[in-house]
């Protein structure tokens, strides 16, 4: 559906037997309708859609999907690795929340820029025994996914693989001038973060443990597997100017806060006790350390951090659309990163988020 | 570098140490400073760069790259994936020729639109093993290629993985209304490609038999190692609204001519004797048969196969640019791709190009 046909363009053959002879289907269709093409088809009836408000004007089954972009708009352009055995377990995580979560965690990429995203193209490797059940369940959370976060199927690639690999490229919009960076804090400015910190990372641990069931388990669970990206906070602090610099929680808040201010080239204060750790009403699975050392090194979460001036923090209500929006901190000179307990005691909040080059 | 600053933005850790434990920087560097971004900023130095010409406002660095789309222009997007073992294999490409190829093959897709390749996403997985020496020529190859193109880098996503796996995005543009489909082929067009056919899948050949030497196998060689997309043929047989349809030769002709004449509703009829084979005159490896098959049925040519209605077929001189331009038959009703021997005899041509999900 590539656009390039979602085509495997070459290769794999070529290492089998140089010229190709596996003619299975010779006699029974034509080339252009077998394997790879009956699998595109698949995926475009499931996920496609020529959806007339999305820019697309040419998308699955060309070599290349064409857009218009909107006037007065720039482009964002992400693309998110999601890979068995890396980002998700096949025999642990539901295809459909595999499928909801590439499309879900590539925007929320754009929703740190204070974009929209508007279409994306998928690259999808998969064994042949994924290519029933399993896809079926991964394309209807992605479907899902894509009306709900107003992004649409445009293109992609396809190959046969061991394991199952997914490459999402979200294409977004943000106004002119309106893109939030990362560099933009200012000593003085306001730290915030949107929702509970570490939910996702205690969510896959209870998956982990063998354990969904519950209110409190299951919100857990939930966020670990079927994320949210901020999309209207990201548009409303970009669009309003109310951001200086912003990102999206995806590494753990103590990787993520040292990236923000490495490129603001600032430092910052951050208050333990302000940390919106995940409650522990409903279970007592967790001790409080655990839940903080959640909030402050667990990855997945997808929340929003953002510097606002001091002049401005006003603004910020504790809810926007019924997400917690939670100061913790502020920005400093220097370029340290310190996180201050409520005894007064401080430390440097070394980075101890995922890094996957890091031993 | 993403744009999502090349990170891994979660997963891995998460499977090997609920909240993540890996801390052999601390103290040393800071986390922002460490492991995956050290990566990529040696990915940002080799291959980065702000092209003012390319509309890249914002490129390797931050959530997403922001990009400025011309105005009177369409996007054009395409994704491939390029990954060990399927379309490559460590010990026998040189890394220079994984980064050159990874980038050219995706670009071909924009050349088969008739648009200009602007910029790419690289999403790069790779072992630790491959972060010196193999990395440095990935990205030499890589770098020459995107000057060669004209295709800046603008963003990406690195991993840590036991095989090497690459997806590139790359972001076009092609004039409103000028982007050539698959589907306009229309009964009594002639049929054309550029340049030779089934030279790469010969290269690769002789690759695998250990044999590099000699001026035509050091050309076939370097058709499947350094495959240059036909840029300025696409753009001036879009521009110039010559070809009804397009595609670029990718999978082999007689899967990539059954996906043309398949999106155009039509059939062809296709002569033998005009197939533009990789010539023998330097050495007498392949025999006519050989070479005749790999024209027919080889992958990773990266030519243009195009349309024109007969009324313009005037137009296409016998080169363009120094490249072959060959007159192979015409479009026809029907359904059914015909080969004709020059004995007149007529057979289906079917499509045994290459097909990962084919048996």
């Amino acid at each position: 559906m590539n656009s390039c046909s979602l085509a495997n363009r070459t290769g794999e053959a070529a290492y089998t037997c140089g010229v190709r002879d596996k003619r299975a289907n010779q006699g029974k269709t034509r080339g252009a309708e077998a394997g790879e093409d009956a699998l595109l088809r698949k995926i475009k009836d499931a996920a496609g859609g020529g959806d007339t408000h999305s820019g697309i004007r040419l998308g699955v089954g060309d070599d290349a999907a064409s857009w218009r972009p909107r006037s007065g708009f720039e482009t964002i352009l992400t693309c998110d690795w999601f890979l068995e055995g890396s980002h998700f377990l096949r025999d642990v995580h539901p295809s459909d929340a595999i499928g909801w979560k590439c499309l879900a965690r590539a925007a929320s990429d754009v929703a740190a820029m204070g974009g929209k995203p508007r279409c994306f193209l998928l690259s999808l490797a998969l064994p042949e025994s994924c290519a029933g059940e399993w896809l079926s369940g991964f394309l209807g959370g992605l479907k899902r996914a894509s009306r709900k976060l107003g992004c649409v199927l445009a293109g992609g690639d396809t190959t046969r693989r061991r394991e199952i690999l997914v490459n999402v490229t979200v294409i977004g919009e943000v106004r002119k001038g309106r893109a939030v960076l990362r560099s933009g804090a200012r000593p003085g400015d306001r730290i915030f973060v949107s929702g509970k910190l570490g939910e996702a990372e205690l969510g896959l641990n209870l998956i982990r443990r063998g354990e969904r069931g519950g209110r409190q388990l299951s919100r857990m669970t939930q966020r670990h597997l079927y994320p949210e990206p901020r999309l209207a906070l990201g548009q409303w602090l970009g669009e309003k100017r109310i951001a200086t610099a912003m990102m999206d929680l995806s590494d753990g808040l103590s990787s993520d806060l040292a990236r923000l201010c490495g490129a603001s080239g600032v430092g910052a204060r951050v208050l333990s006790g302000k940390i919106p750790m995940a409650s522990n009403d409903f279970s007592k699975k967790f001790s409080a350390a655990e839940r903080l050392r959640a909030g402050l090194h667990g990855g997945d979460d997808y929340e929003l951090l953002f510097c606002v001036a001091k002049s401005d923090a006003a603004k910020i209500a504790g809810k926007f659309l019924g997400i917690e929006l939670t100061e913790i901190g502020e920005i400093t000179l220097g370029h340290k990163v310190k996180i201050f307990e409520p005894s007064g005691e401080s430390r440097e909040l070394t980075a101890e988020g995922w890094d996957p080059f890091r031993k």
